[in-house]
Parts: structure tokens; sequence; C-alpha cells
């Protein structure tokens, strides 16, 4: 049923290509941290939780081959350089080098730390999703944006475990997917994960959000988050800002659902998280057809920030936070 | 230095094609009144202004053919029924219908009828620039959506047309230009239509209009419309309402620009216009590729209501109406 996101062989991590879903389901082997420093970005595989999961084996990867802490160190600062906004790369990072400084680390402990930190997300997505569904009636209409899915994380979603988890409940659920360009994470993959897990995807255009919003009943909105600051500020894919502001328009609750890895406490607020800015390609050219001229000005910012205000609440392993955030988020700690 | 979006022949009708623009400027000779009814309802011609053009040779091909005013009606019955929403071809084939109630009406009075309606329309495109053009500082950054320009009407343009006029006093003006899906009429044609004629486009994904919004100076937003009510909601290119939530939220001066006939005084609110809902495989396929699964829903609306309290102006060839739009829609009586 569900997506082979990311698997440990061992000796290498076997990804499913998501640029290539839905149309062809192929795995790849990634045998070097370099490999996996470019599968990360160039979004072979993409979603914050799954981005920290892979760096933990793109850097078992590099203990694999040597084990000097320089090397190591060398290679985990490679990984951290792949991506700026999700905060799980950075918490796997400064973990693996926390365990780095121990006296008597070795090999085999990088490994086992990466295989943790797998196992630890996939439990969390299981407990978001039970969390969230609470949020959610008998037979709901929800609203989701991007791909915060199984293929998002190495367990079974962020915002969609809400989903899953409710149907478990013997909950109906039907689902607006807005397509999310450039990459289309939505129509090409959340629509692809709910369809194969017996929910049903309504897709839309990213544009018809706030006509969706106005003219349709939509009981919640859950979203996945790249970064969470210690305001409840909340980095996402590019888009959601739009969506939180016609959430509060049409009085639709809008819920982030996102493990502890996610936030940033040591960040004040959302000002402060770093936006990626990727290539005008990704706007200019679909799958190498040209759709704009190649000589032009392209803005292609990869995430916005949605401010606290507009966040009806944030869904954890440790529960629910409701405003004010700052309070809220010490049941982190 | 224009495009040549539609032309006369004195038996035909030329269009180019913008389905396939940028890439190719390839013109389409229409010959019958059912090839123009096609060309209108497959957009190789889209814009409200330039539907009604287009509607008025329709309906000078079909005279053309048959001077039997029943034959003709029938015509003028199968060019409304091409696409719903824009009140620019209601208000011509309206106009044509009540031409036909003459008695001494004959067939060359329904064609030069057609090229008064292209010649009107070319200036009232230049009186809507200039209107707006006072609007835009010596160095101005704006913003736009979909295609507002000489490619959607018989002239210069509606949105487009302020920009174009304001150039002409030596501003210097750069627009950020949201790509439009699903039809991408602002990456492939704004952004061709811009840089053809001097203005710098910034290519943006629809997604990222609320951060830009939020995180750049944008002097003011100017698009078209394809049907206002008598209380200034207005019916535009979907997304455009979210648009409107985003400007509100950063105090962004929001105009909309449209001739007189896009207005349809006889209805009192939005809630009226009728949405046309374009086929799913706009959004699950590109270009013959596709993008999502086929066999899923799909809801694709190709316009959204901006109400009218999110509108600050709207710039029409006697003048800029603001609010309250009840009273100022009285200059165009």
């Amino acid at each position: 049923m569900w997506a082979k996101t990311i698997e440990w062989l061992g000796d290498k991590a076997r990804l499913i290509d998501q640029r290539k879903l839905p149309t062809r389901e192929i795995y790849v082997d990634i045998k070097t941290t370099e490999e996996m420093f470019d599968a990360i970005k160039n979004m072979l595989i993409r979603g914050a939780p799954a981005i920290g999961v892979a760096a933990g084996y793109g850097i078992a990867l590099a203990a694999l081959k040597n084990s000097d802490k320089d090397y190591i160190r060398n290679k985990i600062d490679l990984i951290e350089s792949s991506r700026p906004t999700a905060n799980n790369l950075f918490y796997v990072t400064n973990r693996m080098r926390e365990l780095l400084k121990k006296d008597d680390v070795d090999v085999s402990m990088l490994i086992l730390e990466a295989i943790s930190i797998h196992k630890e997300d996939r439990e969390l997505t299981e407990k978001l999703g039970k969390y969230g569904r609470e949020l959610i009636p008998q037979k709901a209409q929800c609203m989701t944006i991007c791909n915060a899915g199984a293929l998002a994380t190495g367990g079974i979603g962020t915002a969609l475990a809400v989903f899953y988890k409710a149907k478990e409940q013997g909950k109906e659920i039907s689902v607006f997917v807005p397509e999310t360009r450039p990459f289309l994470q939505g129509a090409r993959l959340t629509v692809w994960e709910l369809k194969k897990n017996g929910i049903e995807p309504i897709l839309i255009a990213d544009s018809a959000i706030s006509h969706i919003l106005k003219t349709e009943r939509v009981d919640a909105i859950f979203t996945g988050a790249d970064r969470i600051a210690a305001n409840g500020d909340t980095a996402n894919k590019i888009g959601t800002y739009g969506l939180s502001l016609a959430a509060r328009e049409h009085d639709v609750p809008f819920f982030v659902v996102a493990p502890s890895t996610t936030f940033d406490l040591s960040l004040e607020s959302g000002e402060e998280i770093p936006i990626e800015e990727r290539s005008p390609f990704e706007i200019i050219e679909f799958r190498g057809i040209s759709i704009a001229p190649k000589d032009i000005r392209v803005r292609n910012p990869s995430f916005d920030i949605t401010p606290n205000h507009l966040i009806t609440g944030i869904i954890t392993e440790k529960g629910i936070i409701y405003p004010p955030f700052e309070d809220g988020v010490k049941i982190l700690k």
C-alpha cells in the first residue's frame, strides 16, 4: 500500500525517484554521500522529514567509507548545504555532529543513529495522525497543499497522516489538492498517494484555492511544514501563505502538522528562516518544453512564511499547540 | 511591434493561434461561423474584449454566407454559446441582434458593424491606458495576472495598456507576471508581449503571489475583467480573487481595467455571473504529457469573482470609478 520513500539496505539507501512519479515508479540506489547530496538537492527525495531521514543515511554512507572524524564532519557539511529551509535536515546533521564529539564513537554507531532517526520519524508520523484525526468530522472535505504524505517522510506523512488515521476510524474523507507548481507535488505525488490509500483527491490549480474555499464546504486545511520558529511562524511550500489568507477570509481552520524535529526554537520568528530560491528553469520549462522565453527574469522562491496569527493550531507528536504559540511550544522541550 | 491578435481580410478573419505562443507564431484563417465558434471555445483566441471582436466577425461570416435573418440569428446563438463568462461576447451578440431587428438591414451592415466593433475596441484600449498610466509612479514595479494585453483585445490591451501608455510617457516599469495555470497565459502570452514592447516582465508561479507582495515593493496591481456587475464585483481569470486578498493584506492598490462593454449592469452582484468550468484535462495533462492520474476528480473553474470591497478602482474609457461602485457606474450609462 505505502510508497517506499526511502529504505536502508545495509550498505546503501534506496529511494523512489519522486521526479518520475506518478508516471513511473523507479527506485534509485544511493551508495555515496555525494549521491545523497545530489538526490536531496535535485529533489529526487523531498519533504522536510524525508530530507532529514535521507541526510542521516547520507552521513551513514560517509561513515561506512571512512571512519576518520574530520572526513565525516566534511561530509556532514556537504549534506547540510543541500537545501537551506527544512529544519529536519539541520536537526539530523546537528545530532550526528553531537554523536561524533563522543570519544568512543565508531562507524556502526553513526549507522545505527541514521536507522534510529528513520524509525523515530515513522513513529512520529503515526502520532501526528492520531492527534490530527480528532479534528475531522465523520464525513469530511479537507484541503492540503504540496505533498506532506508518506513520500515526504520516513513514515505515513504529516498532513496526510491525519487523513490516513481518520480513515482507519471509518471516516469518509475527500481532499482538495492544489497541483503545487512548479514541481507539481500535489498533482503528481499527493493525488497518487491518496488514491493508493483509499482517500479521494480532488485536483485543482493553485490559483483556484480561494475560489474553492469561497464556494465549497471545506472543513479544515492541513499542511506540512519545513521549519517552524519559536513564535509559530511556519515556512512551508510556496503558496501556503496565500492559502492561509484565504482560509482566514472564509473561516476555515488552518492546521500545520509537523514533528518536533521541524521546530527551530532558536529562531524568534519566521523572518529569520532562509527561503530557498530555486532555478528559473523550473518555471520557464516543463520537462524540457519551453513555456516562456528563456532570457527573462524569474523569481522562484520555493517556500513562504505563514505568520502565526493565521494558524489555528500546530499538530505535533506531543499534542496540538494552540495560540499563543510562544507558550505552547514549551511542550516540545 | 504589436501582436496581430485578429484581422479582418474582407471575407475571412485571421487570428494568431494563442495556444502556440510563444514558441511559434502561427496565423489561422477563419472562414465560417463554426470555425470562429471553435476558435473561441478552444481558446485559440481568448481575453474578453478579443472574444467580443471575434464574435462580431463570426457573425459577419454568417451574413456573408446567407442573408436570411433567421439563419443569421441561429449563428448568433451559436457564437453566444461558445463561452459563458465574458460579457463582451454578449455585448456584441446583443448589438448584432438589435441591428437585425431593423427592416432595412442588409449583409454589408452586419460586416460594417463587426469592423466598427473592432475599431471601437482599439480606441477604448488607448483611453484605458491613458487613464491608468496616471496611477503609476515614474519608476514603477507592478503586478498583473493572466493576459490582459494586446492579445486579449482588438487594441493594445486593458491592464497592459496602462503599462504601454506609461512607457510612452518615459516611465520605467517592471511587472510581476504570475504564470496563470492551467493555460499559462501569463508565462506564454504576457511575458512575450511585454518583452516585445519594451517592458520588463518578472515571471513567477501563481503560488508565489502572496510571498512577492509581502517581500517586494509592488506599487499597484492591474488586472483585466471578463464581466463586471453593477456593484463592481468582477469576474476575471481564476486566481484574481486570491490576488486581491493578498493585495489588501499588503496595502497594494488593486485596479481593474476594462472597457464599458465588460460591464453587465443587469446583474446586481457577482453572484449572478456564471463561472465557466473547463475540461479536467487542462489540469491533468500538459501538452499531452500526463501530470496526474487520469481517473481522478478535478475542479477546473476558469474564473473567479473579486468582490467590490477588495477593488481600489475600476479604470474605464470614461474615467476611473472609485467606490461606492453602485454610484460610480452611472458614468457608463
